[in-house]
């Protein structure tokens, strides 16, 4: 029987998921990780592999999460329109919630190691293929609900928004003023999900 | 007379400005730094400071550059309506074009950086602030050439434009195919910029 590992490899992963988020992938060196993690060299590699393994584990940990709330919170609203609408507002609540600007770790990720990691651009591809399915399921039930035109393509109405968000956070992330930012966001979403109770 | 600098500032400012867009801030190191500019560590010291300076001022360079452009094509455009579509087209060129996909190097820099450097936010943010002024012009007189409604605000569709092509820039980084993206662009301007020529 394999002997147990002495750590929790959930809350590791977690730890060194914020170090690379708060400090970049190469800005981050072994000490960090061991000093985040509590865990020694030996342990850390043996468990994970180099630093760039690690870094792919964390990355990968911190996108099955991100779509997790994801997927509960456009199947569990109530009216798919508003959940698809909060798409927008999201980037405007971190802003003003947590005053920590730290953007998306994937994004961050692909802008800082897109041209040296084939690995992280492919990860991002199957990330963002996979919120584009997420919320085209949320636009054709909201198209169901009369709420979105039936003309619509679902899948190209959920990248448009996707890549409106992407934006949105990014933005936010420029010291952009909270008010500003949510103006933004209620005049995307204004014309990306037009009101349709008066037709 | 100061004695004439034995080479040239733009030169070592675009060869540094490429250096730090393939690889990033933190990855990059005064070696390739001397290796990029052909010049010792001396008098890259001497002439630009150390590297955060060097880097603050190709970001400076390159955010003068990206405006230059951005003017003219604004301005220039017979129809202002023309121009504001190309920008949301001018990731998918790029994509394109080059077969290289640094992304913004703005973009990226905020990405990597925004946690850690005050400064390079804050460039960001004005960087952002002098774009929007550009693009709302530009929707101003495509108001005046009656292409788009009088009751837009100029400002609020020139962030909204801005987000939107950030987002499309950020996706042509992910391996996204040429025509999902062109797709995913020309339903943002249907969107943002609809037809009125039945009106």
């Amino acid at each position: 029987m394999a002997r147990p590992r002495a750590f929790d490899e959930k809350q590791v992963l977690d730890a060194v998921r914020d170090q690379f988020w708060d400090a970049g992938y190469a800005a981050t060196s072994l000490e960090d990780l061991m000093r985040v993690s509590g865990l020694g060299k030996g342990s850390l590699y043996a468990a994970f592999g180099d630093k760039r393994q690690l870094f792919l584990r964390a990355l990968r940990s911190y996108t099955d999460e991100s779509h997790g709330r994801l997927r509960e919170a456009l199947t569990e609203a109530p009216r798919a329109l508003d959940a698809l609408r909060a798409l927008l507002e999201a980037p405007v609540d971190d802003a003003m919630g947590e005053g920590v600007r730290r953007g998306c770790l994937m994004a961050n990720s692909t802008s800082e190691l897109g041209n040296a990691d084939p690995e992280v651009l492919d990860h991002a591809h199957r990330t963002y293929e996979t919120s584009t399915a997420l919320i085209g399921d949320c636009v054709a039930r909201a198209q169901r609900e009369g709420d979105v035109s039936a003309e619509a393509d679902p899948t190209e109405l959920a990248r448009a928004l996707l890549a409106a968000q992407q934006g949105l956070v990014f933005m936010s992330r420029t010291g952009m003023d909270a008010a500003t930012l949510a103006a933004t966001a209620r005049s995307l979403a204004a014309q990306l999900l037009p009101d349709r109770s008066g037709d």
